[in-house]
């Protein structure tokens, strides 16, 4: 599709819709942030004429100049055929249509449907949409018609995100940002009539920029779901596909209905298509996070299911263990040798009140040396195949060199090493010192835990396809 | 027990073990906060003595002056009996003892802890620990060995949290404090030698500035689970019990006898005595979390389980219901009717792009005023129990003020309103909004949900009960 090139790289844009009553009008804010923010040639369109924001309003796109690359369309649903029509005679090859009053009202909004995408496919129009947000990409453009002051902006980076709904791909930026998880592009597909979020899991897919693809799915139209997991099962192999799939309980499902009008499927069918699929299924929004914030990373891989964990305080082992085990991954007991080796590595002043089983516990008393000699041994031993590090600031023995001191001792060894550290302002030393020597950091116990599961996940992949 | 309530509230205390030589031993930091923070008069203790922070150390507390209602011991394990017989015979009725080196060690620790127990119980001292952080009440005291700076402190509340795990219980503490739920007190139990979870369970039970008592147990020694739930019993007709669990899988069990040596348990037989006994069963975190908030609030009852969900954005919507759903909640369609009397209170200009089936999506075009009257009429419908709000300030045309408003319609009506808004600092305006006026707001979709679980697990306790 040459449409979604000029879609997320547009040269000159127009807003179908603007009004020059209402200043927070959809259309009026995305030509604000397009002309404004953006800085892009945009040329606003209303029937009525007059000035928007000081800036001449055409009475339709024929009349406007030629060249626009982008259009969005913002006016009622009914008037949108013949808008986009005009396009399509304009020669514009991407369009947004955000507004709603589609399939996802009933059966004349169905029927408004099938109309612009005759249209679209007639002219060779690239259509997102209707009833979405359109599209963000750091630096380049951003179609939201939210006000860019409520919503945050992740930096540029390498995870694409494809939403049927956009509520969603809103918090996602707002996490993204919150956690420092840069995106290569944000899309708003809606009720995805035309260009599908199959599409665009392609277009990211040939993207050399883009090494991890996150989508949210509420269902799909006819046939689409098996397109949709055959374009996964090719790029699968090159960079891993974390998809959510939203309503899959019955209630759930008839919510799909009235949102975006898809046919949502059953929870196991999904599940085992994803598989098959070589799709890495996100169970909920945690899950989305954790898995596209350890495959920014380019993480290492995990080639069998053990870990051995660090601790400094027992309670957070115990969670760990559990959540492992929920994951299917594997504490394995060190063994008298391996706990007596650890324990050497201790202050001696501690050595009787630590416990190395696995979880290893180092205690509050435990300080930065500690934790830096333990782990080097522990990264050493054959009977593991990653390291989670679970890390408490609170004792007073730790200090903000931590994480980038650690970090400094995983790198010496092949094994994959994840963390978790609370995320509070007060401890981003620690933070940024793991993150950027390379060691993912999650926010939660169980967030750490499900970064090492998608790394585990996806090995076990490429193993069984033979290219690990 | 009646020291417990001199180890809540001493007038005197004396921290055995403080160090001359390293500022950051644990005593030491303790001492700090006791004297300085808490300003309470507080007996440092050494066997060299000479001075701590410019106070005179006391040789031993013996010599100390009399008068200590509280003293926090911290020396290695094998010097706890000689210490803690003194105490005995300085008539000394609240003891913590920090110590680690006791059964979570293996056999030589745990004969040192029948000593300790039997000591503490021929002196009828109240001990809490071996292996604690020992306790926190805002504004009295605080005898955690962890920096002040490092560990955040909620403000004042009706929330009792009891935890086997320090280190669970300080991110507890950052927690509530970073959602704005007060506590009343926060325990550290540890090894639980003699004081047991059950003994603080029953204290809380009691204590008129406790509304919600929340805990973290790992396992119970042989007899003290049918103690704790038996308690938990008495006191859940007047107020909630919260626990979770730790150590539920297989490879959790084995970490907690590495951490405080209990006898972990198996989740069914867990879930199944919980419920018998009117405990409210958490199974991570983020349900004490929801759990916790929504009953500080002190809310109405929720006498179904049918609920309405307004959104603002149909993917939440979508999510919900499949939440919803995993908790056993409903949300019902709305019928012809209901939907067109709501429909009837949208802006005209809307009423054809919304949905009202249930969940009903106001879509992003939708101001304060749409989302007050929709719910104000919603909220008069039989066919619904509770109402969930999903409110997404991204939109336009949504307000600062919307929680506030929205928080006085629900007031006007029986049933119980809970909401969801993003977490961040840019809508606190918001949050406040809905908490001053007595709505709980949940930082995700998943625990707005599961504060609806809660109230209406509660809600059916009560009425099996006869107590509603």
């Amino acid at each position: 599709m040459t449409g979604l090139k000029t879609m997320l790289n547009p040269k000159v844009t127009a807003v179908i819709g603007v009004s020059t009553k209402n200043p927070f009008s959809p259309g009026n804010v995305i030509f604000r942030k397009l002309a404004f923010e953006n800085g892009l040639p945009t040329y606003p369109i209303n029937p009525k004429g007059g000035t928007v924001e000081g800036v001449d309003v055409h009475k339709s796109i024929v009349s406007a100049p030629e060249g626009i690359e982008l259009a969005v369309i913002s006016v009622p649903a009914k008037y949108v055929p013949g808008v986009l029509r005009e396009c399509g005679e304009k020669k514009i090859r991407s369009v947004i249509v955000v507004s709603g009053g589609f399939s996802e009202v009933g059966e004349n909004g169905a029927s408004l449907q099938s109309e612009i995408i005759e249209i679209a496919n007639r002219y060779k129009i690239s259509m997102v949409g209707p009833n979405c947000i359109g599209v963000f990409v750091p630096d380049i453009l951003d179609t939201f018609f939210l006000p860019s002051e409520r919503v945050a902006r992740p930096r540029k980076g390498n995870v694409a995100l494809i939403s049927q709904s956009g509520g969603w791909l809103i918090e996602r930026l707002e996490e993204f940002a919150a956690r420092d998880v840069g995106i290569a592009a944000a899309i708003s597909i809606g009720n995805s009539a035309q260009t599908t979020g199959t599409d665009f899991v392609e277009h990211f897919g040939k993207d050399e920029c883009v090494d991890v693809i996150c989508a949210y799915i509420e269902g799909f139209g006819p046939g689409e779901g098996r397109d949709f997991v055959e374009a996964c099962k090719k790029i699968a192999p090159k960079k891993p596909v974390v998809v959510l799939k939203g309503g899959e309980s019955e209630a759930g499902h008839r919510a799909t209905q009235s949102h975006t009008s898809s046919l949502a499927g059953n929870h196991a069918v999904t599940n085992a298509a994803f598989h098959q699929y070589g799709v890495i299924h996100a169970l909920d929004e945690d899950e989305v996070m954790a898995y596209a914030k350890v495959f920014s990373f380019k993480p290492k891989y995990m080639l069998g299911p053990r870990i051995g964990t660090l601790t400094v305080s027992g309670g957070h082992g115990v969670i760990a263990s559990d959540e492992a085990s929920d994951y299917g991954l594997i504490m394995p007991p060190f063994s008298e040798n391996e706990q007596a080796q650890m324990r050497a590595e201790m202050t001696p002043a501690y050595q009787g009140i630590t416990s190395f089983r696995n979880p290893c516990d180092l205690t509050g008393s435990a300080a930065d040396v500690d934790y830096e000699r333990v782990l080097e041994k522990m990264l050493g031993f054959d009977s593991i195949d990653a390291a989670l590090l679970l890390l408490l600031p609170y004792a007073p023995g730790i200090s903000l060199q931590i994480g980038a001191r650690v970090a400094n001792v995983a790198k010496r060894y092949d094994k994959i090493v994840v963390a978790y550290v609370p995320d509070l302002d007060k401890y981003e030393v620690i933070i940024r010192g793991f993150e950027l020597n390379g060691i993912a950091v999650g926010d939660t116990i169980e967030e750490s835990v499900q970064m090492l599961n998608a790394i585990r996940m996806r090995s076990k992949y490429l193993q069984q396809i033979g290219k690990l």
